[in-house]
């Protein structure tokens, strides 16, 4: 299966403020390492670095997280780290970095990687990926993988799939996109077998994802015409933080995937996780006899069962008599939650806003 | 009411261990500040001060805690601090303290006050102290101070009054002593309205309580004698390790109290708190609205309640949906337990002997 140039786009601008008090405003969730193999993005690049060259590798984030990406990834060309001015979800976000990389390579596909995912099958993953830029490339449309659910998760969207691609075995026509289910709606979705979670995985020519902005997404194309008029001048920061700014928040799933007619997915049994919250390290990390996971072993524990601790093992962690408790410690914060309350991290930030206490954050 | 030189006595031997990781080996409960208004023993010492002069205030405990108590107190003659080469319970603790007493004051009065517990009425303290002296030396009998329970605590024992003695009101005869009872019994003893907890505070000339031993202990007082006998000589610390490491290990009630014929207790309503273990930090501090204890700004709290956080203040305390949870941060611990397993601590501590970790006991 021969194909073109792949380009390889990392999402890397997201805030991770669910794995706080590690992840912080300047340590987002894709500068950890939450697996002790390495930090996320550095993960997510080496694991598709067989199919790319440095030069085709492109990362956007903010300007907060540039330097430390740099530092994490020298390898990449500096030009490959595309600054976006500010979070706006994921259409503007993919729109400016289609319209940088378009501009370099009109007739190359694109492959569109979050960088804060797990991956266990990496050879598999490739594998995907490739069968997937042939599908891009064959069909001009877009191409998805599509995870296969191993339970009723009500944190995802799901992709119900439709009829088989004549062409290409494992590869399905997408019926629909379904925003997060509650739980009754994701355990039918589950059970049919015909729905896939949506991973944020997108494989696509860049000439397709273009023109589709410029179809559904006629504001974002308009911008992005007078953001590229500027590129390589002196006023291409003034006019990138301009229209950028003016650009709608909204995903890529909403703005394009869920209008485009031409959409296939690749059901994916790859060990994917979006380590989404710190109960989620339950499903990538070791769990002791006790349940328990524990990333020092300077702690002494009795009667300590479903719990996350995540030290700094500096100092003893001593506890009798707890369950399911999320315990992190930083160089200075203490962050104490039960497993079920982890999605009200949220609120502690909030409250932290509000008494101005920033350097928290 | 006339009455002889008193000698107090304050017994400071004690471990503390319920109150670790703040109270350690070589930091034990006594040598804490719990209530935010000095140590547990200077509060001891000057909440009687007016009774005594310093060369009659004398403090027994142990090699490992005497350097610190005379920091602690350095207002007290050196000689003054007794040590016990070892703790063996407090009837051969009581026993060498007035060995020692008594051959410098045959004739005196000795108080003998715990190190580590908690009053709020001082000067009904002394009062009663006063006035339990009188009775002392009037009927060269034991006097000792019963408190008023306010709940059926289960964790000390109880003093059941008798006739009132005749001669001074608000003073009883003992009817018994009774060991730790369970709930049930408690909630009997507090209804009746005639139990009083053993505070472990006791009045008595000194030549009573050494005609006390000699007749129901007589092999502590043949061992007292030998070290009596080397009081001021160079076979001293080699004569005291060598008796006192052969006395039974036994509690002043058990060996003398539950015998004596001439008991008299004062009920004492005077803010009394044994402190003895971290939940009974909600009787002595102030809970805020949440029925917390926190001992530091440091904190930022959404759904908290009914917590004790006892931290360093360095690290913010970052918590979300917590209840009923103590958290203790010392230099090199964190502690976590549910306050209904606060008994469990010392689980813990066997742990880490048992680990061979003694520099966090």
């Amino acid at each position: 299966m021969g194909f073109t140039l792949l380009n390889i786009l990392v999402m890397a601008g997201g805030r991770g403020e669910r794995f706080w008090p590690k992840s912080r405003i300047r340590m987002p969730k894709q500068l950890l390492d939450l697996t002790g193999r390495g930090t996320m993005i550095r993960e997510t690049v080496w694991r598709v670095k067989a199919l790319a060259d440095w030069a085709q590798i492109y990362i956007i984030t903010g300007q907060d997280y540039a330097e430390a990406i740099r530092e994490q990834l020298p390898e990449i060309p500096s030009e490959n780290i595309i600054l976006e001015p500010e979070g706006r979800n994921t259409a503007p976000c993919i729109g400016l970095a289609a319209m940088v990389i378009g501009t370099k390579d009109p007739e190359g596909i694109m492959a569109v990687l979050a960088s804060d995912h797990v991956i266990d099958d990496d050879a598999g993953f490739c594998n995907l990926l490739q069968k997937g830029i042939g599908v891009a490339e064959t069909t001009g449309g877009i191409v998805t993988l599509g995870i296969r659910p191993n339970r009723p998760e009500t944190g995802y969207g799901y992709i119900k799939t439709g009829q088989a691609y004549r062409e290409v075995s494992g590869v399905y026509h997408v019926e629909r996109f379904t925003e997060k289910p509650d739980l009754e709606t994701a355990c039918e979705f589950v059970s049919t077998g015909k729905y896939l979670w949506n991973s944020g995985i997108f494989i696509w020519k860049n000439r397709t994802i273009l023109r589709l902005i410029k179809q559904y997404m006629p504001d974002l194309h308009q911008g992005l015409q007078k953001i590229r008029a500027a590129l390589g001048t002196s006023d291409y920061d003034t006019v990138l933080k301009r229209e950028f700014g003016q650009f709608e928040k909204i995903s890529i799933d909403y703005g394009i995937m869920e209008k485009a007619s031409e959409v296939y997915v690749l059901p994916a049994d790859i060990g994917w996780d979006d380590v989404g919250s710190w109960t989620s390290l339950e499903r990538i990390r070791t769990r002791d006899k006790a349940g328990n996971i524990i990333n020092t072993p300077n702690v002494s524990l009795v009667d300590v069962k479903g719990c996350i601790i995540e030290a700094s093992g500096e100092k003893l962690v001593a506890a009798v008599g707890i369950e399911n408790l999320i315990y992190v410690e930083t160089p200075d914060v203490v962050l104490l939650c039960p497993k079920h309350r982890v999605q009200d991290i949220k609120l502690l930030l909030e409250k932290l806003r509000m008494e101005k206490r920033e350097r928290y954050l």
